[in-house]
């Protein structure tokens, strides 16, 4: 059975009951921190062994510090509620005796029948050009050592490949594992995290923008394939800004919905 | 000191470090269920008070089961991070013995000067008649009781006022406290929640409509007035919908943004 990467780096063992030991591998890494929907998957990767189903519906991630990389971490969970359609439950990530992220998901089966009921909705998939022709992002981003992309294979829609060149807050490009790991739902929340901020294409690359919360709502299973995304802010002032995403597969169903709340530290 | 009716309806008593008392009040009812953002505004005074900041900036809630009206509940409450800028709190509801909502919620202090840094992008006000021209969502909707207009005054724009007429799914209006109670920052999430799902204006009355997981983010404490709110669903399938929805005050800013993930139960 193939090892791949993202399933080893992620690999969490229960301890005792709602207790896990998890590890963050410094290869996820954006500059010497942890990206923050990388340490959230090692929380999803343990929800998802207590919840008993495969697809997080919705995950709501609060960073409260960053992780540290290359370092052990203690993972406590907790099943809120199990139902018939949806189950609740709640973790929590630490190291150094401190908790670095908070997190409450909600998990279901979306494996059912194509489009049933009277009415659907959907958005359209974002207009890029084919991956082969979206420039990747590199290893090096003005000096800043982007380690991520020894893991996912980041491809920018050519005019938002340069910080300011767009001249609006978007950003859009194609994402998946660098060594072939198939995209299922567990992947669509570390996709959602895995671009640089929507802003630095109105502004350049105008300084860090952490978390403070992401929300990531999984709408289908990813046909295979490349997934294409696109973030957007519309609201920013005082420093805090609201960034949206969308992620659809390669047949152009859309996989996945984000907003996160980030402040942006100008400097 | 006037008693506004919002909060003597959503007061808290701690009991002991953690846990508090409160009391659900059918008056806030849609049907004979507390409405969803009026049972976690009861949370999110007990959350401001143990976070000792003013404005929620961000707050998710996983809806496990109903509430039930007319009744005490008891609240938890835990104290995640305190830090300079932001505090995080979690908190549950239990009534009858069985937790019944799980909150997350960061807090921070929005009193700031008006936008300062060199960027600041915003969401411009949906185009509404003015609230005197909007008809009242008056107090039975199709023989659901809506006890909620007791409390809330709603006015909704003309083409939204029929379900099923305006042929998209979107509808909005203007919304205030009927006692005359100022709109303050801790009253939006429950305004973000006060509206007929945006999917009955394209649908008709389908069925219910309950909430999964609902986050709001408030960006701004809100000028004296009338709320202009706007919700709209841009993607429904398979039974599940995300409804997303801006706020603004009387001067036209954004004061919130909402997102909820929500099943579409027919029948």
């Amino acid at each position: 059975m193939t090892q791949w990467q993202f399933d080893t780096e992620t690999a969490v063992q229960e301890l005792s009951a709602g207790r896990w030991r998890t590890h963050l591998y410094p290869a996820w890494n954006i500059g010497d921190k942890p990206n923050g929907g990388y340490a959230a998957a090692t929380l999803i990767r343990a929800m998802t062994r207590l919840a008993g189903r495969e697809d997080p519906v919705t995950v709501t991630t609060h960073y409260l510090r960053p992780g540290i990389a290359d370092q052990d971490a203690e993972i406590h969970t907790e099943l809120v509620r199990s139902g018939r359609r949806t189950v609740n439950t709640a973790a929590s990530l630490h190291q150094d005796g401190k908790e670095r992220l908070r997190c409450l998901a909600a998990f279901g089966d979306l494996s059912g029948a194509p489009d049933s009921g009277r009415a659907a909705l959907s958005l359209p998939p974002v207009d890029l050009p084919r991956p082969e022709d979206c420039p990747s992002r590199s290893g090096k981003d003005q000096g800043i050592d982007l380690p991520i992309t020894s893991r996912l294979e980041l491809r920018m829609a050519p005019e938002y490949a340069e910080p300011g060149a767009a001249g609006r807050a978007e950003i859009a490009g194609w994402v998946r594992f660098l060594d072939g790991r198939p995209t299922d739902a567990a992947a669509l929340p570390l996709f959602a995290d895995a671009f640089p901020p929507a802003v630095f294409s109105l502004l350049g690359r105008v300084g860090w923008v952490p978390t403070l919360e992401l929300t990531v709502q999984v709408r289908r299973r990813p046909a295979p394939g490349w997934i294409a995304a696109r973030f957007h802010t519309q609201d920013l002032h005082n420093g805090l800004l609201v960034e949206d995403g969308e992620l659809w597969d390669e047949t152009g169903a859309l996989v996945a919905r984000s907003r996160q709340l980030a402040m942006l530290l100008e400097g």
